[in-house]
């Protein structure tokens, strides 16, 4: 009796361990993934994420490299696979950045250029990818820790049996001014399994200065014969290849038995080989593949616990986690890799770019990892420190090109805004009044802001300077995040004088245009004050235009601070809510985004808009427009995506409306959506939540019918971030029809303080 | 008696062959290189010459770092020396850059800290430094290749003998914004005899970007114990340390018997370790220490043949082989090794600083070694092509900050005159007027000319910037160079416009400023055109003066390209005679460059100034005053300098003086000096030849009395370079009283076109 009590009490406690356990890592969420979503490989519409393996943020992003020519993020489904490398960023456009230190295995003689393999059975989860390599009869699978790259290859023919390391690889894809291009390379074999190297490459998009990735590899299984190349030249036996601005390469032949599994770790180090070593013998002091993996599938579901969603439609439940999950890759967590200086802080690359990810990206990393976010903007602040001027695009430990505005500036004031702690927000308003007043000089096109003294002379950058009217629009309100910065602070004199210049998008403002109905439009004026006949309102820009990824419609209505005084220049409530119906109505979805159209889902520049309808208290308009492109553009698979991924832009954009509601980021202020999801808990903090319960919510039922915040009546379409940053309980009643909630509440603010 | 025959036939073609080798080697002239000359670490005085091992323009220069706080060269004769580095500048001033891969000799148990050792016996010639490390019983010496410092220790007391690389050893002087920090290092023993690593450091003078030096060592013993450090911690028998941001080190430990010898070898790389065991194996395949150092002496004696002179004084002889030792070790030919991108053409690094160097050093590598100061120059414009700008300073592969105007300006405006072949001219003066028009931004201080648009509107650039008064008079400069060059391609609208804007020191010149007789002097003025009242003509400032290293008097005399104008704004030849005579006889030599004075001969832009009585038909005032000069500022021995070399630019100032004629930088015009030495031959080319006589020139002889130019009299105290440039020979007859000599023939070109 007593051992049985003894035994019930065991299994009970067992159970109720077990239960904790479970409760403690949470859900599995990151069976939801789909790796492959938005991973299309179209120049135009293909989502470009990172289809590899990688943890979150991680620095080793495995992936593979496939076709000649390659997409950014490496991975196309079409073609031939020529190999996984360990270096990948995730949604990117323009001419791809990495794709260093390529693995490939082969069966067969050794070959050094054409080894590329046809392929079959891919599949992937979290922490798992895995491929057949059809034309060698191989089954090759790979996971990975924060540095370093696990390997599992089962060579199925069985004799001899290669991994081939090819140093000379890299990414390219059309070749421009912006392609990467190959510095030098360097091999050498330590032991029968072990070796190590390095690859510099230069430039890429945002053309950087040259990067060098070192490796250090180490297989489970002695090789009966390893060589080395350089420049196609095979030198068998050979130990090691300098570094002599030539492609080199290595391998490691085994001679294997049908079937046999043969494994590798390679660690990857932007400081030097031995640190690739210890990067391995720190993460990875095993052989079990399967441990490797099933780590890194934890490490994802405890992010993606961060938010727990109710969504009864499978397919849109998938598109969040996939989109989350996509989101969660970059910046880059490089801490303890700098070459460039050393520090003991946190420290993080892969920027790409923050023209892209102020709006959506870095506002959703505030709410679930305020850390994180905190550490983020300390890293920007730290790179102003020891270069000059905090990035606006950054990759390979280098600042890239600026798209437009000074927008890290954004980041600063919506840190400043929500509170974040342990951010030195004196040293950054002056790194903001860098930006806002020392020109970057050169090309203009690397730090700060581009035509300054133009700027805070005319308040406009005249049309010969390119993008001039984008930039103006976005210096314009980098100007009201200063002014925002310098109030909180005290500052009372710089506030004033940031808050005055945030009126200048008015510099630009020409009342007497027409199109479609809608009068008053920003259209390119002459440095001497004279306007530019014929503009087409239409056109979609590019870099080398007046306008970038937008088009006179788009950026016309981008005044994220003080859409109230928008209103106002567009002739008032009425004729902005028909200004909004033609912009949304005329073309909704391009498919390409760099055609001319009223609406690009998939550009950055628009992804406010869709909640404008909120600031004329219509905000049933706004869920009926965002609710139509969440619909009509978000898709599962591998062509999910209407666009580039732009290091999780999209995905956020589409994570935040899925919720329910969208930051005005820089500013405290949220919108609220359509929430889409039945309920989501936005885990805070290990003690705070965020509950959006959205009842009904299904693709029909897009309309809030009601809304209680915290238990009680909300008649308001916006909330600020203090009324959640201590949790927060938002119910809503969702129905199939429009109604007048909100219509007679509160707006929005706009710029809610004067001097 | 046939074989008699047959053995006088044998002897004497044994005689003349040797002969004839002799005579093809050359003289050997490298015995009267003294290599500490001028390496007085002195801050104000000393010449900081580097002391140790180097071939010529060698990238490896391997010296001794003595003392905590390290001269720039590394050399200090006083306090320990704490190891030789591989790799250091000649004669720089401010915060010193490298002094990387630093290795120590030691005796009994191993110290990682406080290892220095007193020191016994130094000596040096070109090739051999040696040095009794008197605390261990140590004998040490050192050889060179080009990437390839190589060592040889006599360990005299026997027992354990250590080997030590400490990586986290770098020079640094006075703690500021300058001086160099520590980025990281990594060490990696490969085998009892091998190891590689790298060190990685930022800034130093120019604050440059981090920059990587990769090593590779080999013993020819091996070690019976190896062991490595980090942050001073010892890990004794450790194989390697990684690159955590923090120093590291190893130890070879060796069981010696008394008096055993120990080599190795330590190649050197920017690109990495197998490079540098590359650089070791192509370089020296044997372990004769003998023959590298007779070697590198071998490459010395052929260069320092370029100019074979007759000095019958040997303290003069021993400084002109000296200086023109120092003079070509700079810039450093890093061929094949830029970490930055790939180029199969010469690449040379450390410039420091052009701005020293554009005015005497230059154009000596331009007479004597024509297809080398090419490739600088065609460096210069890769520089340009891959980064922007052309670089002012320019080490460890990273633009340093410009001190005052463009000046690679000179230089290519130099070659274009000289007609140097091998250059493409339409891509310079697109460089060149990058600079002139196109705003460096951020701190101003990096590329191009700081202040463009103020300068281009006002004429000169306000006192509120850091050199303005300085800066201006040298954009001045760069504009003629402009003009130059534009007008030699037919670019005559470009050639124009910098004509014009080769006016704009007169901008500057306030005509009313009277100092001890002389009238009309450069002052600051203020934006609004007002001048800066009681400006003390005789501040020479520094960098955040409004002159750098100068005065008002000094830089009111430096128009390089319009002397003929300036005596003009001057009162005419008179006064200008008084003013020259005021200001070479009112303090004529300053011990501290940095004081206050008239003339400072130790400060570049008075360069030229000794020579500007030409100008006025008074060439025996120009040889009095810098004959005073060279025997009084100059002198044999450590001491010989009266401050920085800079990078060899004193150095060539003497030897052109010393030979007898003198460059106007930047134009194809030389000046006529006072030649000291009996007869100076410069070797053009194989066949070409320039023959300075002076006929019984001597310390007292310092005026020419006449002159015979390609045997026919010649009654000017200048010519051109294509007077010279198919060789010449140039007999001047010297006396010890003033002639009229040139007095009443053609006087110096000043602008010799007009638009």
């Amino acid at each position: 009796m007593k051992n049985k009590i003894i035994l019930v009490t065991v299994i009970l406690w067992v159970f109720i361990s077990l239960n904790i356990a479970a409760q403690n890592r949470g859900q599995d969420l990151a069976r939801y993934v789909d790796p492959f979503w938005g991973a299309g490989e179209d120049w135009w519409t293909g989502g470009h994420t990172f289809a590899g393996v990688t943890v979150p943020f991680g620095m080793v992003k495995l992936g593979p490299d496939c076709n000649k020519k390659n997409n950014n993020s490496g991975y196309d489904r079409n073609g031939k696979v020529h190999g996984f490398s360990h270096v990948h960023v995730s949604g990117s456009g323009g001419n791809p950045k990495y794709g260093n230190i390529l693995v490939m295995a082969t069966a067969g003689d050794i070959k050094v250029t054409d080894y590329g393999s046809d392929r079959g059975n891919e599949a992937s989860k979290p922490g798992l990818f895995s491929v057949d390599y059809t034309s060698y009869d191989i089954h090759a699978e790979f996971s990975v820790t924060h540095s370093v790259g696990m390997h599992r290859y089962r060579f199925n023919k069985g004799g001899k049996s290669n991994i081939l390391f090819d140093l000379g690889s890299y990414l390219t894809w059309v070749d421009d001014e912006w392609t990467q291009e190959f510095v030098g390379s360097e091999i050498q074999f330590i032991s029968d399994r072990e070796l190590q190297g390095h690859s510099r490459i230069r430039k890429g998009w945002g053309k950087g200065d040259a990067y060098t990735v070192y490796f250090y590899a180490i297989t489970d299984t002695p090789a009966s014969e390893t060589g080395t190349w350089k420049s196609g030249k095979i030198n068998r036996g050979s130990q090691s290849e300098a570094d002599t601005g030539e492609p080199t390469g290595g391998f490691l032949t085994f001679d294997t038995k049908k079937g046999q599994v043969v494994q590798m770790k390679v660690g990857i180090s932007f400081l030097g080989a031995e640190k690739a070593r210890a990067n391995v013998l720190n993460e990875v002091d095993h052989w079990d593949f399967d441990k490797v993996s099933s780590k890194a599938y934890g490490l994802w579901n405890k992010e993606l616990n961060k938010i727990k969603v109710q969504q009864e439609n499978k397919e849109y439940r998938e598109i969040f986690y996939s989109a989350l999950y996509h989101a969660l890759m970059q910046p880059t967590n490089r801490t303890g890799e700098n070459p460039k200086w050393t520090s003991n802080k946190p420290f993080y690359d892969d920027f790409f770019c923050i023209w892209d990810t102020f709006r959506a990206t870095h506002p959703l990393f505030t709410l679930i990892d305020a850390d994180r976010q905190t550490d983020m903007v300390n890293t920007l602040l730290e790179i102003y420190q020891y270069e000059g001027y905090m990035p606006d695009a950054r990759s390979g430990f280098s600042t890239g090109i600026t798209q437009g505005g000074s927008n890290a500036d954004v980041l600063i004031a919506d840190a400043f805004v929500k509170g974040l702690k342990g951010i030195d927000y004196n040293l950054a308003l002056e790194a903001m009044i860098k930006n806002a007043e020392v020109p970057p000089g050169g090309d203009e096109d690397k730090y700060g802001r581009a035509g300054i003294p133009e700027y805070t002379t005319l308040g406009y950058l005249a049309p010969y300077r390119k993008r001039a009217g984008s930039r103006t629009m976005e210096y314009v309100f980098n100007d009201y995040c200063i002014s925002l910065v310098a109030k909180g602070l005290g500052e009372k004199q710089i506030a004033e004088k940031y808050l005055r210049r945030s009126n200048n998008w008015k510099s630009l403002w020409n009342p007497t245009i027409e199109d479609e109905g809608a009068k008053g439009f920003i259209i390119p004026r002459n440095i001497d004050g004279s306007w530019q006949s014929n503009w087409d309102l239409h056109h979609v820009g590019s870099l080398n235009d007046w306008l970038y990824e937008g088009n006179s419609w788009e950026y016309s209505l981008y005044v994220p601070h003080n859409v109230a005084e928008l209103i106002h220049y567009c002739g008032g409530p009425d004729r902005f809510e028909q200004r909004l119906d033609t912009f949304f109505t005329k073309k909704t979805v391009s498919t390409n985004p760099y055609t001319s159209g009223y609406y690009n889902v998939s550009n950055e520049p628009s992804f406010l808009t869709t909640l404008l309808y909120n600031y004329i208290g219509k905000p049933w308009k706004s869920a009926a427009v965002t609710r139509k492109i969440l619909h009509e553009s978000f898709r599962t698979g591998i062509d999910g995506l209407p666009g580039n991924d732009d290091s999780g832009s999209m995905s956020a954009w589409y994570l935040f409306h899925s919720i329910g509601f969208y930051p005005v980021a820089g500013t405290d202020i949220y919108l609220i959506s359509s929430p889409t999801n039945q309920r989501s808990e936005i885990s805070i903090s290990p003690e705070k939540n965020i509950t959006i319960i959205a009842k009904k919510a299904n693709s029909e039922n897009r309309y809030i019918q009601s809304c209680r915040f915290n238990g009680k009546p909300y008649n308001r379409s916006w909330f600020r971030h203090s009324d959640i940053s201590n949790g927060a309980v938002i119910e809503f009643e969702m129905g199939d029809k429009p109604s007048t909630w909100a219509s007679d509440g509160e707006l929005p603010p706009s710029i809610s303080y004067k001097y």
